[in-house]
């Protein structure tokens, strides 16, 4: 006999609360393997399959998917802040932002999902937006830092790592299982062109807004279901 | 009236032949449109629905998705190794080499198929095939030029340029419209990071096998209707 299903007041409310608890710690381990997988661009539908959820279930407990992708990544989210955090308490500043690109080109090398995250923007997923700003100002100073020693060449912008994250995501999902590691030579090939002096001048920066705009068009592409066509 | 409908053998065949040639070239120029805009996943149906032709008429046609590839993007793949050749026939070595890179990679951001084309293989497109083996031999003559100058470091290995692309395809789909001239600036660091004297050993390529590996997996993703799950 289940206890919880004897009475509609009282000690039934609490064996719901925990289904709820329960499905939701599912749905969340689910969608981790599912976008580590497919990358953000897996559907709801696809996670709840994963979970062994209804899709009703699913909305009930998160009823977009930027609420899903900040209860998944914001723990990712935050070892990202912490890996600046270590990359700013190297005493070689050079030593410390090369150091800091590395490992998070590793991190996006071992989830897709992520790797996804650090080049969309989710502007209601609060909790890793946060941890986002966070990281972003401790890069701004690691940057200022690295230039002071005169190691890091001069016209390198903050946004230059978006485009870095960027590039990386493009290798790590075309080389997949067949060539896991060759992301780490094109992200060296990458590194050795920051080094100071500069081996010539560079195309302007598109600049923070018009990354901050592709990374949100990204997201909302990555928040639906179906790609969606532009049109025709 | 309509001479084609009246007798079932004789001038009948004609217009029949006419009209599989009309639709061949509407489903060609289709295709041309949806790749470019939407890359190669995009599907047959959506390739139909935009020439404005049956499902079946369309399979008649292109029975894989290889063939269509093959007609669609021969051309480009030609204009490709011409470009290759105008690098060969530059009298200095390494500008021909870094001129080369720029217009193959502003090929890749001006066609969202093309930039897939150049990052998976389709053993069966024969045509398209032929002409990326010419421009490969073309890249391995190019390469062994500049590097002979010493001006283009020593470890470069032909398959970086198939890593440079990747890298790029990345810049250009996360960007898109939003900051279409993103890439321009992570190309010319790549190139920067190429010249000699080399600011640093490198991490093994993966090397020819392990990227063909990947290229083949990525045309035959490209080449199915929706991406697969790679299990459970």
């Amino acid at each position: 006999m289940n206890p919880g299903a004897q009475h509609s007041d009282g000690p039934v409310a609490q064996p719901l609360r925990s289904d709820a608890e329960r499905n939701r710690g599912r749905i969340i381990a689910a969608a981790r393997t599912v976008f580590a997988r497919d990358g953000l661009n897996a559907s709801m539908a696809s996670v709840a399959r994963e979970a062994g959820v209804g899709i009703a279930t699913m909305f009930r407990r998160f009823p977009t998917k930027a609420e899903l992708v900040d209860a998944v990544f914001s723990d990712r989210m935050g070892a990202y802040a912490d890996a600046v955090a270590a990359a700013l308490a190297d005493p070689d500043p050079w030593n410390g932002f090369v150091g800091y690109i590395e490992s998070a080109c590793a991190m996006q090398a071992a989830d897709s999902g992520f790797a996804d995250v650090l080049t969309m923007t989710f502007p209601t997923a609060k909790v890793l937006e946060a941890r986002r700003n966070e990281a972003y100002e401790g890069m701004v100073k690691l940057i200022g830092r690295a230039k002071a020693t005169g190691r890091l060449r001069e016209d390198f912008d903050p946004s230059d790592l978006v485009l870095i994250h960027m590039a990386n995501a493009g290798v790590v999902n075309a080389t997949g299982d067949a060539a896991p590691d060759a992301w780490r030579r094109v992200v060296a090939l990458m590194i050795q062109s920051l080094e100071a002096p500069a081996r010539g001048s560079l195309p302007d920066s598109p600049g923070h807004d018009a990354l901050y705009k592709a990374m949100l068009r990204a997201g909302q592409t990555g928040a639906a279901a179906p790609p969606p066509g532009k049109g025709g």
